[in-house]
């Protein structure tokens, strides 16, 4: 059955369509942290952050349901549900950030902001960390090194080393080596026909791993981009709307403040929803440069959906339940290391962390094709969650922000049966 | 109270922000061809192409919500309902048009096109016509010369006159006019660093004012792209999904057959869904040569979303409707004409369709501001239509495809007195 379903799929869809897994899932339901394939089996999904509050949450989904039968138009006719979103997405940021775009996706909103920094700027050159990915339009794919289109990326972008916490030294040493490489580059940039833009951030630096970096650790570096008055960019789609447990946006968590902030995937729960925040000064100046409209973006539907999320957020108290399990969780992880060698280093924050594997803990060594062969063995178990990271060996678990102790303590059991059975070989 | 909330729009979302009309409508509910505004007025919608079905069509809203309370993930799982829509959709066109990707809007459909149009032919260089619009990325807002970013556009774009066939002689002239301007495009990418590589067009030509062009009028130019190596993109945006009336798409009404079409607006009744339809050999080259995935994109409630609204289409009949509907209307302007010497020309397919205001039908010199005064008249009197076109003096009707003679009736009779009532003075 699932065999005919690819092969439908890749006549339909094309051929090089990723899926997750050796064996990849037909899911038909979702529920809080719980999935079910077509067959019956139930999953504890460990991995997916845009089904941010959980699975179909009832709230976000009435909020959907109940707009779509009242009203779906666009932002050229006026409606307050968007306002009454943008507010309060405004008032959680710094002062100065207090204006917003809102699109469908994650991509644009890194799209536009692009452009918001060439229209303060007058620039055009853009530093980003060498591992990272900011999303998929012809602008933005450019900026992953791990993702460069026919010909290369554009001589606008410079790519600097991501921290490494693990293997990288003290946190001062890395704060050191990262702001001496963003400094280089702007110095480089500035002396090429660009000139120095922007750099743009994860702040939590996600897909490299999420490296252990104490709050100010990045500060000399952006201190260097004001300097040579740049802006910083601070990608939040993924540590962003409290994951990390301890701040409801992970430039807060770095201790920095952004001059643009784009936001994404959990955004709505799932329903396709981005957006831009930034100052009166920076919206305006992009105004004047360029001309945008998104149809659909910020419509009632999306502005439904969007504050729905928001509210469940904070009337749950999601992102405390996500300090508490994700603590949890981790010392879990702890003393798994104690047992299996392969665990080289446990980090994260909140309920975005994991382990990374390694052949030998004190040569560090990757272990890249055992951290898969976890990951599919997991699967296999019924407990899905991926790997990332600079070396693709760092167990990435990142589930719904309703995920509970219960839910760790499964994970946790069956990750000790997988790491247990799974040898340790490459 | 109107003010009040447009000013709060200023302060959270920014300035010059564009709205429609003098006076914003502040709308509160939808019901098939009627929107309400929030102190309880009525208007007919003879605007929205988005709402294709007619606003918050019951079986599209249960759709959403269904899937939506049942499992919303990504294309990285399976799911049947995106390939059973993209069979659907695929069957609808010429065979070699078999394969799709499916976005979140039709901005990104086209940024993805050029990728596609670049993966195969090895070049950069894109053809438009000079008044369109095909989306908001970086890459693809460049395509308007409306729409011009800070230093222009990329070198790597050519202008070619849009036909207006009111003003431009015979069909044949205009045809052999526009195959000429595409052939010198071509010539000039061919001879520049970039090469040639695809002509973008609505095959409708519908921001210009959809000119009136028989079936063929286009064969020489599209030929002359083919010959260069080139491809054909057809931007479905506007005349896709049977707003044309006699064929499902609006380049099976122009009578050419493009290598890749792209989708929007309409596709999904509002929810965010564009798509990208191809041949194998075009996804698979773009596959080879680009990285992408699009994290909302063809997710199952999008899916479920777009399946339902094909399926009222066909289950409506709604593009009959079209038909008969739109050419009953269309009849009712020509009448209205022999009253109102401001209209110079009336013209459309379908549901899409208009009249063009002159100041003197003799030197057909364009009505502009007059149009403009009508469009407020109109919403003033309850009829929602807007204007468009290379000078923006052409009435812009394009209602849902529920819209039935009732309707057109009222639009005829309000739109007769908001004629005799605007002065006709420039």
């Amino acid at each position: 059955m699932s065999e005919s379903l690819l092969q439908r799929r890749e006549r339909l869809l094309g051929p090089r369509l990723p899926t997750f897994y050796k064996q990849p899932l037909n899911l038909v339901r979702g529920e809080d942290v719980w999935l079910w394939d077509a067959e019956g089996n139930r999953y504890l999904d460990c991995y997916n952050n845009v089904p941010h509050v959980g699975h179909c949450h009832p709230r976000v989904v009435s909020a959907i349901a109940e707009q779509a039968a009242t009203l779906n138009t666009h932002t050229r006719y006026l409606h307050n549900t968007l306002l009454d979103y943008v507010e309060q997405l405004c008032d959680s940021f710094a002062d100065a950030l207090s204006q917003a775009i809102l699109t469908c996706t994650g991509s644009e909103a890194n799209d536009i902001a692009l452009r918001m920094a060439q229209a303060r700027t007058g620039k055009t050159g853009i530093i980003v960390t060498d591992h990272t990915y900011h999303g998929n339009t012809t602008a933005v794919s450019q900026l992953s090194r791990t993702n460069a289109p026919p010909g290369g990326a554009g001589g606008h972008i410079r790519f600097v080393p991501a921290p490494d916490s693990y293997r990288g030294g003290t946190a001062e040493q890395i704060g050191v080596a990262f702001a001496a490489s963003v400094s280089e580059a702007i110095a480089d940039l500035e002396a090429s026909e660009y000139g120095f833009s922007a750099l743009l951030i994860c702040p939590y630096f996600a897909n490299e791993g999420f490296p252990d970096l104490p709050s100010g650790t990045l500060a000399t570096a952006i201190s260097a981009v004001h300097t040579a008055g740049g802006l910083l960019i601070a990608d939040e789609v993924q540590p962003g709307f409290g994951r990390l447990g301890s701040h409801l946006w992970g430039h807060q968590f770095a201790g920095v403040v952004p001059d643009i902030v784009t936001l994404g995937k959990p955004m709505a729960n799932g329903h396709p929803v981005g957006g831009v925040v930034t100052s009166t000064d920076t919206m305006a100046a992009f105004r004047e440069s360029f001309r945008y409209f998104n149809t659909f973006g910020g419509n009632p539907v999306s502005a439904a959906a969007a504050l729905a999320t928001w509210q469940v957020l904070h009337d749950e108290s999601l992102m405390q339940n996500c300090f508490d399990v994700g603590a949890y969780a981790r010392d879990g992880l702890k003393v798994l290391a104690q047992k299996h060698d392969c665990i080289g280093n446990v980090r994260g924050e909140g309920l975005f962390f994991g382990a990374e594997m390694v052949l030998d803990r004190k040569l560090k060594k990757p272990a890249t094709a055992f951290c898969e062969r976890v990951a599919n063995g997991m699967r296999n178990e019924g407990v899905l969650l991926n790997r990332l990271g600079i070396n693709y060996n760092t167990l990435k678990i990142r589930p719904p922000l309703s995920f509970k102790r219960e839910h760790a303590d499964l994970m946790l059991s069956t990750l000790d049966k997988v790491l247990g059975e799974t040898e340790l070989k490459s």
